[in-house]
């Protein structure tokens, strides 16, 4: 059958090959990207979906406005508020199918082929395959532990004039770095100066583990007039709540909105209501805080605690900067000691060893880093993180 | 801000204009496309959620397979055997969001631009816009009450060459028509012969009044040998449940849903496992065929109303043939005696006379017929229905 040429700029991910050996009896897994489902809120949502039912049963269950389910889209607009974004409006967001669905409804609205999208270096896997499916070539910003590096980042839009830059400022996947006040700023300058549109996919930026994070590029906005024109801002209950429910948002500039909603009617006709509405009823149920502090402190303490064991047990072997929110470990092998240097072929050893992890080299959409790796602490325990990490350490 | 240039082959909806004139009170609604949202098994859903919450909350709640939830999966293959399709296998179908999730995969696996895709002369209109954002030249193909001229549609495959074709065969969206059995089995050979990807998009199979309808292309095709090889059928629990859930599927040849897999991988990760979860166990706890016998009777009363108060009210100044199921009357204003034969202007002077409905010209892709235009006779009762139909004569 001839399928459409577009499918030829995406190859099939070296990820999806190791994630079939992750069925193996005993073995740790650090290479998901998903957070603890012990941590859902269960009774939380119980209570929510059937007061969704009682309440309004005909709105949540019928055909929806392809904008989103008026109820979430205000709590959401409370929601963004309460995290320094107070620009937010009901009518200025869009409900998409998970923050997926926002990148999908970007690629279609913004990218011809042939386009330059400029991403961090490494950057989220499905964002580069997302945006390749529309034609886009990829172009790759570094980053360092405060982010990308926006000297270059301003040479690269100099250079490629790119139709959009998607950056995941805050506690990144898979690089976990965290990009600073001074330099979301600047971002924000770049966009108004060179009227360059600027992606802020935030899923993790409720995630912290001490401080707060800078506020998002979306809350600093204000600061930078003009910016505002220039700046999309993905959010996602995915992270935080349940990645189930597949509800994200986008707050952008209302053209691009329209447009975007155009397209979404197309493509899904509106995000599925009966989870909108009991998204929307466990918002306005108050219990967001607390489970927000209970992931927090979980994640916390797990972060805490694979760091540890990577310098107990690898010690001068790999470098990482310690993240501060987050899902991510972002590594490096250093050859030290004339141990491995390849994460590709430690990820094979360590399967042998009962332990899996994700090596960095397909997060880059160019120049990938051989050395480097992720590990995910979300999933397991403070013991399977300690024994994990041992077992990396002996495959090592 | 410079959108892509697909966005340039998709114009603004006419009907979009008209709904926003239905908010005015009083007006009895004829306009939409969905079911009645009295009719949902509102209980019924709310004892499948707390069931899959109480059964298994972890896989409800968290990241799911692309393809779908396994349990979905085989609840869908088991209502599809009992409808006739009895080669579905739950590895043979995805899960989508919602069927019109199952139009946009289609557009993005096989639709390069400049392809062209064959509709019916009337079609979904979302179906024209959705393959249209693709780059899709659209080619229509006549109907009758049976459905598809099967000689036109061939002498339109060997002159046009499509990258697929796609039909609603059973009370088609606007058209209500009812493709018959030997016009199936002729199609599914015009698939083989030509190998040409048909298109069976089947939401409304399901919602006859009297006698089943013949069987789906899908439950014909081990009939027609090869055929099974060009055939997708899309399904949906949108108009027989919920469309709130947005839980459609696809069934199709395996080299196909692979990519669309992969390509809803990129689109919004997997549809929401919390709606899946809910629609299995709906589907397990047995009430479908109570809530299907329940949605026949009501909607077959509606439609007889309809069509009796049509004929009462326009005599000789409307012709249509009586839908023996779906939710669609489908009407050409003749100008007998004089009046008006413009749908478009009829539908101006219905919404002054309290009355709304869609006129016909945009569900073409070619050739409108500006005398035609759709009633639902779904949302409304049968008082109200007459009311309204009388509203009509009047405007008339």
């Amino acid at each position: 059958m001839p399928f459409a040429a577009r499918l030829d700029n995406v190859e099939t991910s070296a990820i999806r090959e190791l994630f079939k050996l992750l069925g193996k009896p005993g073995i740790i897994s650090f290479a998901g990207g998903f957070p603890d489902s012990a941590m859902f809120d269960v009774q939380g949502i119980q209570a929510a979906v059937q007061k969704a039912l009682a309440d309004a049963p005909g709105p949540a269950l019928q055909y929806g406005a392809t904008e989103g389910y008026d109820p979430l889209r205000a709590q959401i607009a409370a929601f963004m508020h309460a995290k320094g974004a107070a620009s937010v409006q009901p009518g200025g967001l869009i409900v998409t199918t998970g923050s997926q669905q926002a990148l999908d409804l970007l690629g279609k609205v913004m990218v011809d082929p042939g386009d330059r999208v400029i991403v961090e270096g490494p950057t989220f896997l499905a964002t580069i395959q997302c945006f390749k499916l529309y034609g886009a070539q990829m172009v790759s910003a570094p980053i360092d532990a405060q982010g990308v590096q926006v000297d270059r980042l301003e040479q690269l839009i100099v250079a490629h004039k790119p139709k959009l830059v998607y950056l995941i400022p805050t506690f990144g996947n898979p690089s976990g770095a965290m990009l600073s006040r001074e330099r979301r700023l600047r971002v924000l300058e770049l966009a108004v100066k060179y009227q360059t549109l600027v992606v802020e996919d935030d899923p993790y930026g409720d995630l912290y583990f001490g401080e707060a994070p800078p506020p998002s590029l979306l809350a600093l906005s204000p600061q930078v007039p003009g910016s505002a024109d220039w700046l999309v801002h993905c959010g996602s209950l995915s992270k935080v709540l349940s990645p189930g429910l597949r509800v994200g948002w986008m707050v952008g500039p209302a053209a691009l909105l329209a447009k975007a909603t155009m397209c979404k009617q197309f493509s899904d006709a509106h995000t599925s209501t009966f989870a909108q509405a009991t998204a929307a009823a466990y918002l306005e149920s108050g219990r967001m805080p607390a489970t927000l502090q209970h992931v927090r402190q979980v994640y916390g303490e797990r972060a805490r605690a694979m760091g540890a064991a990577l310098q107990r047990e690898l010690g001068d072997a790999v470098t990482f900067t310690q993240p501060q929110g987050g899902l991510f470990f972002w590594a490096r092998l250093t050859g030290a000691g004339g141990k491995l240097a390849d994460a590709g072929e430690l990820a094979r050893r360590a399967i042998a060893q009962g332990v899996a992890f994700v090596p960095g080299s397909p997060f880059f959409a160019a120049d990938p880093d051989p050395s480097s790796f992720r590990l995910s602490f979300a999933t397991a325990d403070v013991a399977r993180i300690e024994e994990g990490i041992a077992r990396l350490g002996r495959a090592l």
